[in-house]
């Protein structure tokens, strides 16, 4: 049996609770409103699931608790971070032991690879696993851009099966997409970006891969289901409702973008009711006063389902 | 008499003749060709018009010719291209006494400066013209990024009537766009880049500044009009294949983005018969050979209407 | 008879009155005490002179002033700051008519030049001029790094007579030392860092140019004194005196780069009553306040001779 | 009894035989040689030893033979690599495992900290061990610099030792050893910089990581010892030699910093037969033919005692 793998996938945020240990309770509460809203995958250990800040041992806690919840519901895509193929190997280890569905490397980082390093690296990780590896586009984090014709390349090699393109490079991806479908569509390619679905999804996006999808996961999947439909106005009416809401990651100052971005997820669904604290890994501090109740402003502005 | 912006507005390419000199019977043959294919205004001295290669006297030859060429029939928008305020009110001067339409202003370059700096400076030179003024947001080039609030902002008080986004940021774009709409569109707001513009203008954009219009007016007319029509299938159609003509500035390796990109628009245009040469401007060399013969492979199977 | 470039040249702030006009005679206070203290030379029109916020009306008279104030007692340098080749080559006109004894020139900047590009554009500079070329390397303004064997190629070919490396890359800068010496050294090599000139020194410079120059010339000319007399216990110790007043460019904060640093010299020579006012170039804003008053006590417990 | 750590400690490489696996008798040949020239301490898992590449069981085994084989001659300081703090102290209790006398830690990275949450990441790793913390100042790696004044902080806390400075930023170096003098030296100071090391003890630099030193360790104790003694020309010249020997570095052509950089220090090595392979980790590719024979050349002319 195939797994498909398209639609909205939010990349699942870690719940901490307030001594900074995994919140499995609200972990769950978490994922069972994704699944109960219509998404269509989860994404665990992310950077929007802190992954960079959790042991090895906290990360094979988050991913077996993923899969045991997800139970067969929607796929479970994992993310295997680290800097170079063989500790990346060490992570893919980690989730197949898991029983994960798919994994999501990235290029190296604290390397600097030349770009056929770079995909030396892809074709190491993947040679490792039965699983299908996702390409996790995102020079923001790691200081170098994955080439679209480099990852159709792969595709059509059978060694990736797909693109999470957080690269906020928009010409890149339209030539991505337009590339991998010349090529037969070996790749399902993935906007990571929230605020720009509807157009990615009219350029031929398959899916999306929204951080702010932890919070108002119906919305997106309602704006999937109008492109799917050819419904572009309702599209972008429904993705400017989602871009009112994603002002809650510009509401925190002088703090990091951990901070800031994934604070406020955390402190939106805190006001929802969904999990339990808003508390970071250390050593991001976790948002507070004055800034979630503006958070919390919009939150009930936006009314997302709960 | 109110001027519109809005719509497909090509920044102008500067044909050069094969000793370097400005070409202006070139320039006109190009200019009516946009003109007869239905844009709605033209933007000269841009990035993609070699602006920053031309001395302050070609710099007045190309404003002239381009007044008096449009004749009143599109609007004009001329580029006042220097480092910071003062040297840009001499450029105004220039735009002034050739007639144009509306300036074009980047942030401050070489400077480096400060977010309340670049406030300043495009309030200094609003406040030395009558003409309206455009930001051209432009972070490669000049190094700093404007902020979507501040540009809401300006245009609130009169300073700017418009933005071109060359930010390749389009997280920002959409930022922007529904900042402007919620403060009651005192912008108008373009997009600088070629293949993005179906998703820009469901984002609610107000028009597209095209490099590639130069090659393929009558294409990027019909996406716009489709667009304001509301077919978004349409649109996305026509978007890819102006995106597979995009292809041509990707065909020059080793060399600048300079010469790949305005280079090949130069071949293409050099191609179709509509200007004389693909000369470039010192010390950016012409594209040749092989690399012309793939961009005209690309144009011919594209077939832009000449 | 020829011009020895070598030791000590200041790049030359630009003095401005309270309504932002040139200070001519303040710029003749701030010149007679660089040459009474000993200084081998004047930069002009660089960076610390503004240049970038100066029209071509104010940079002609800055020139024409400092060329007559300095009557030949030490060579003038001047910079020729603009975006490409045709453009500085009309500024190079101007500092040839005001009777300079040498250009020196940047990178391309706005334009993003190749490599061959840049080369190109050192040569087509020099052809257009009989006075002595110096190649200003500054990555963080223009964006682009000189490499060091272009640079010792151009100064073998006659293009450059020298180089000012203000890149902050020691490791880059040692190379072209030594490349430079390996080949009989065509060039002279000056650093722009006003903190490691003991290290440059040592390392084989044949001066400096240091903004800071403007305030304490006599400790540099000290410092360039004891190293050329191998007394590089003396010379570090003076590099330490110079390190301590440097810390002026550190007092303000929120503001650009621009206004902290040659702020803070313009202030700290207000201070001294070399120069009657530390007004910038708009849209730099002053220091003020706070601000000042830290500088001047540092400036105070450093005493530099007037 | 205190350790003390100062003088030339290089960053010791990673000798692997041609399955790719440690090869430690490769690494005894490397570490005696080194302590036979008198090297003063050593830095294993640095980025050097290329730590981003091992996985935690090779890291382990490397630790336990860098301290075997020490043999407390001299101290062995170990990078503790990883993205954040939880992760860097599961990478400390292998350190403290094996027995090092110190550790090495970056900032952040993947992860994009405030200058507060790399301040806290410092403190939470130091909290963890009884070893002394050295902070690896490295944004080229991890993109963010490490603050003077922080490190300062740190220092007079007792949270940090030292600072291995690799920034390439000799103003920040300056300020940085000036700053820790006047707060009455809490922090020792080195640089990671191979052919700036006579500037940097000039200016006060309490000793050296050079990469180099795998190569050629005589000549950095020989440059060490004369500054000591305050033998600035001999110094400078012995800096010289080493900068020649350091263009092996630059022979490689379109591949990666690591591959050209570490890889020419294997080559070199093993041309002096010290080790047995210039085998890199993958996806590092190994130099072959004409670049090793270069790096040959200039090893045979520098003549490093072997």
């Amino acid at each position: 049996m195939t797994i498909t793998f398209r639609g909205v996938i939010p990349p699942v945020l870690t719940p901490l609770d307030e001594s900074g240990g995994f919140d499995e309770r609200a972990f769950e509460r978490l994922i069972e409103r994704l699944v109960a809203r219509g998404v269509h995958g989860l994404f665990v250990l992310g950077s929007s699931g802190e992954v960079a800040f959790l042991s090895d041992g906290e990360r094979a806690r988050v991913l077996a608790s993923a899969v045991r919840i997800a139970a067969g519901r929607v796929p479970v895509m994992a993310g295997v971070n680290d800097s170079t193929p063989a500790r990346v190997i060490d992570q893919v280890k980690l989730a197949e032991a898991a029983g994960v569905d798919a994994i999501v490397a990235t290029a190296p980082f604290y390397a600097r690879p030349s770009a056929a390093e770079t995909e030396a690296h892809f074709r190491l990780i993947a040679a490792a696993t039965e699983l299908p590896v996702f390409a996790y586009d995102v020079p923001v984090r790691v200081h170098s851009k994955l080439d679209p014709a480099m990852l159709v390349r792969l595709g059509l090699d059978g060694v990736i099966a797909g693109v999470k393109d957080s690269s906020g490079d928009d010409v890149a991806f339209r030539r991505l997409v337009m590339a991998n479908r010349a090529a037969g569509s070996p790749l399902v390619v993935f906007t990571g970006h929230e605020v720009v679905v509807d157009g990615a999804l009219l350029a031929g996006a398959d899916g999306v891969v929204p951080g702010l999808g932890n919070v108002d996961p119906a919305r997106y999947v309602e704006l999937y289901d109008a492109a799917v439909e050819g419904d572009w106005a309702r599209a972008k009416e429904l993705q400017d409702e989602i871009a009112e809401l994603f002002e809650i990651v510009f509401q925190a100052s002088g703090v990091s973008g951990e901070a800031a971005g994934l604070g406020a997820f955390k402190s939106a669904l805190a006001h929802l009711g969904v999990i339990a604290s808003n508390r970071m890994s250390q050593p991001v501090p976790s948002l507070d006063g004055d800034t979630v109740a503006r958070i919390a402003e919009i939150v009930d502005r936006s009314k997302p389902l709960v």
